[in-house]
């Protein structure tokens, strides 16, 4: 079985929304708009949860909410049960009353209800000792050993030799630092010394390297940390080595950005004078940072770390070590190396101790990098007999296609656009971005969540797919992206850069203007959303298969886990499958990086998925111009065969809507 | 066959020594007064070769010699044929006649004829390629391969692996820094790079590692130096791989010598604040020094330096690593570790490029170093069925006895007596110093000659064997090392620490005060050299083998070197075995470090010499004490048996001297 598992959640609650009849389950601690919105119930709501515009009035018939109550409610109301949705917080089973505008909201609305794709249960310590599998790569063994005399003067290696083979343990090399510090050792520790040995990664015939020796018995302390080095953020766990736990997470941005938001941008940037110092310092830094801050958090010293797995993408990786990036962006598109020897971390910056020796993980492809491994290896697709879709979604979305007899993979060139890039108002998921979102489709009024719960300053990857599939199921915009402007809804207008739809008004804003979508950002998403199913096509049609094959898709990537899987799937970004067959394993890459720190047999699987994995370089792969074509649609131009529930559900709208009109 | 091999030596000339009938042969542009102390003829000679105390007045009858005449010589006399014989240059054969005080001279001085061992031919480059063994450690290896596509966009590595496979090429481990470079190596050298691989050592299950890589052809230049870092001195050469020619050797004092002139005094200056880092640098200066001049004077470029083959006693190895040494000095004096790994050359501060690895002998034990080992795989005793004994004569004379099939170390507590230490008027072998002798039995009086024929200052090691060989003989010392105070010659006196002999009145001295050999002295000559040959038979005895046994002897050290072979067995540090059997290695430290250097078959039997080895403690070893107390007389209390030549001579002269007496 693979590495990622079904979970059982915290206890939901269950919220009756009238007068749909839509029961949904929601996490308790959420809001009562929150969870309308992944039911599909629309509620007009347009400062995006902060609670001032005082629309988003629902009347609680039974059960109990935690607030829901400002000035905007009276105290007559309140006792009549009515609340603010984007205030009131779920604590029990709860029946909501939404006031609509027009019964016939009913029909259309439900055809947006939400499905909710399965939040993997990550695989840990104990499913690895369960299995056998907990051996991290970096051991400590105590040995002791009778004081030499003159009848054994052996030296001291000689000495530590013999005890580690009494442990069983043997083929070793020192590490020079060992040596040197063998002899004070010995005798420091009254003749026990503790070992750290780093183990060789299994397919290879390597040998044991004694990467340390410490007096006396530290084996009590046994320390990793796992890097996520991404191009937006970096995060890293400590793990105690000894039982598996994880004993702090922390992430922060990439100090990297201020050279460019993108891959490519950082590559450009590198290729300036001092630039690629620059950016490999500006990610060290951060990574510095973040181990600091876990350090002070767990308690811990750096000083007992003695390993670091990191997984990123290949520029990311490269940008790291400081080996030039350029001929990734150039095409042929050539990254320096799959693999990298195991090397000492302060080498690159990284303030550890001498003896903590740096893991990466190795690369398929320059756009097919360590992060991809990473969350392949997380998620045991490579372990798994059923035919799996692997989606990184990104910047360049990576996907990978294969079970564990086959792997193929490709970077589908999607541009910026699930992170906010080349949107008008567009943004990464902080603090004011528009996360979420409904529409009412006869007014076109509409319902944003923020994140952060503040007043809305943009838009960010996952509200961008949950407003294009809003407004195209409410018929505001058409199957290719265009704007319905005859239907003369006040939200629609032609703007300064073409036809757009007014997400907020300036006055419920913290830009202090208009917050719009953009015919052209539609058409970037369109485009963007187009390559990756087009990659996915044309991965499968490479060995034969079809969409329909597929018995399970993962969704690595920390924007994977916002999206709203239904709303991905209406638009076309994901492919029209059963819900159930979704799996989403979050940051695959510290996933990864976590379970290579606890488990050599994992660390030696990694190479299994590199050497099994096979690259397609989409741009000269058969039939993928033909598949991109047909993908720049909602959801696809051959919409009723791919994604028939949804070409069902669209034509439902749209006759509700002809009815109405 | 082993490594060392007999020599073709300059065509020597003969000289003919009247009137006691003895011919030498000996090498043009030395001295007369050389030949007539390497023939055992003495000539009185105060002043060390200088020329000016005129006593060493000899006739040329026969021949022609160059110089020889100064203010000392009149005219008429030097029409004659009158030379001053430590001036008269040899060119040809020649009959020289020398004034003797009394025709008995001729008996009790024939006794002295010294014999000569064979200067060892080195194996070299030739014999290697000859024998298939030349196969340098560090190799150059050049590959081209099709530039990448967008069909094969293989990452840079895989594709250097592919082409480096054609070649023959495989099972390899990269240095980071080989990655990092190769993006640009491949682009700038048009898709040919040259990769720098060092080979693993074959006895272990090491893999290649590609430790550089240039853009283009880069292998018409792949260098190494070797290094036989010393106590006193520091050597190094530079070795061309691809020819096997040796470029250039320089030398220099180890400045490690300004903190103690032996290897207790370093260990105990280690111990000091900051100490062990002083004595760190120190060696890696004069190394560096010495590097530089040898580029200087041969052309080339220390970068283009891969490899540097190091060889040193077991103090100066940690002393040089920074490895602390003071466990070698205390009981029960254990070194640090046999093997070190290849380490890069630049981490301990030598000025070669980032890629040249330092491989270091190995140790057997404390005072059995890497130069022992080295010297002992550089003399082929390890390939050899002859029984072998290998004298590492210095500080502490180290001695290895064996074969092809099995050895036995020690190292025997000599003390510093052959490098001067220890003696009142003792020094090292630079210029004044007394470095050969003979005398007049019937008068005591001298010939000296010193280093640089420069009035005499002191007296080192070969003189000081020379010296007591020479009294002994003459019987002006007992076989106890007693002087005979009742011949009442002038030069034996009651001195202020004891009886002595005056080698040179004040006058004659750079010294300004009569230089002395005190029964102290001889006491301490006597003790070291005992020390060495009860080592010889204590590893024999261990083994059920006596000196009797003995095929082959060989002698290592540029001390080894300049000792006169029969005045060292008439004193008991050489066992008597026909002198045929002796031979010279010279350097042996440096000439197992170039030969490393040059085959990796030979690095690998280095390994095999140390697993081979056994090292006997003798303080602890049955019999030593008994041996060192027999060895407590010249030649030895067993002198009949062990050393019957020297028996005979000795009773020959003892004769002779009753006679006149």
């Amino acid at each position: 079985m693979g590495q990622a598992v079904s979970s059982s959640q915290d206890k939901p609650v269950r919220v009756h929304f009238e007068p749909f009849n839509i029961v949904v389950e929601a996490q308790p601690g959420g809001t009562v708009l929150e969870a309308a919105m992944e039911a599909g119930v629309h509620i007009n709501a347009s400062c995006g949860g902060e609670g001032f515009c005082g629309k988003c009035r629902v009347t609680i018939e039974q059960g109990r909410v935690e607030g829901g109550i400002s000035e905007q409610i009276s105290a007559a109301d309140a006792d009549a049960g009515v609340r603010q949705a984007c205030l009131a917080t779920l604590v029990e089973d709860v029946v909501v009353r939404v006031p609509v505008e027009s019964a016939l909201d009913k029909v259309a609305l439900k055809a947006l209800a939400a499905g909710s794709a399965q939040v993997a249960k990550l695989i840990g310590a104990e499913e690895l000792k369960a299995e056998g599998r907990f051996d991290p790569a970096l051991a400590k063994v105590v040995v002791s050993a009778e004081p030499p005399s003159l009848s054994d003067n052996r030296n001291d290696v000689a000495r530590l030799l013999s005890a580690l083979r009494e442990k069983g343990e043997s083929d070793f090399v020192f590490r020079f630092e060992a040596i040197r510090d063998l002899p004070n050792a010995w005798r420091d520790g009254q003749w026990t010394v503790t070992t750290t040995i780093l183990r060789p990664v299994g397919r290879k015939s390597g040998r044991n390297q004694v990467i340390r020796v410490e007096p006396g018995d530290t084996s009590d302390c046994n320390l990793a940390v796992a890097i996520d080095l991404g191009t937006t953020t970096v995060w890293a766990q400590i793990i105690d080595l000894n039982s598996g736990q994880v004993l702090g997470t922390e992430g922060d941005f990439n100090a990297q950005i201020s050279f460019g938001e993108d891959v490519i941008s950082r590559i450009v940037h590198a290729a300036k004078p001092g630039g690629l110092k620059r950016l490999q310092e500006a990610a060290v830094n951060s990574i510095n940072g973040v181990l600091k801050t876990l350090a002070r958090h767990t308690g811990v010293s750096l000083d007992d770390v003695g390993m670091a797995t990191m997984a990123g993408n290949t520029t990311m990786t490269q940008l790291f070590l400081g080996v030039e990036p350029k001929y990734i962006r150039l095409e042929p598109y050539v990254p320096a190396a799959a693999y990298y020897p195991p090397i000492k971390a302060s080498r690159f910056g990284l303030e550890l101790a001498d003896h903590a020796h740096l893991l990466m993980f190795p690369s398929v492809a320059s756009y097919v990098g360590g992060d991809v491994v990473s969350g392949v290896m997380g998620s045991g697709m490579h372990k798994d007999e059923r035919l799996t879709l692997f989606i990184d979604l990104g910047t360049n979305g990576e996907v990978v296609v294969g079970n564990r007899d086959w792997m193929a993979c490709a970077a589908a060139s999607a541009g910026p656009a699930f992170e906010g890039g080349g949107i008008k108002f567009g943004m990464r998921a902080s603090k004011g971005a528009i996360e979420n979102f409904s529409v009412n489709p006869i007014t076109g009024e509409p319902a944003i969540i923020t994140v952060g719960k503040a007043k809305p300053k943009g838009i960010c990857g996952s509200g961008l797919i949950a407003t294009v599939a809003a407004l195209l199921l409410a018929g505001i915009i058409d199957e290719r992206g265009h704007y319905n402007l005859e239907r003369g809804l006040p939200r629609v207008r032609q703007g300064e850069d073409g036809p757009e739809y007014v997400l907020a008004w300036a006055g419920d804003t913290q830009i202090g203007r208009d917050l719009t979508l953009t015919e052209m950002d539609i058409d970037n998403l369109l485009r963007a959303k187009g390559a990756m199913y087009a990659a996915y096509m044309t991965l499968l049609e490479g060995v034969g298969l079809t969409i329909h094959d597929l018995e399970r898709v993962i969704l690595a990537g920390g924007f994977g886990q916002s999206i709203n899987l239904e709303r991905a799937i209406m638009i076309g970004l994901m492919p029209e499958l059963p819900l159930e067959r979704f799996t989403f394993v979050g940051n695959g890459s510290l996933l990864g990086a976590r379970l290579v720190a606890m488990s050599n047999q994992l660390r030696t699987e990694v190479g299994d998925i590199v050497d099994k994995m096979t690259n397609f370089e989409l741009s000269v792969a058969p039939g993928y111009m033909g598949n991109y074509t047909g993908s720049q649609f909602f959801p696809h131009t051959e919409g009723k065969q791919l994604f028939p529930r949804t070409w069902e559900h669209m034509q439902e709208a749209r006759r509700a809507l002809k009815e109405i009109g």
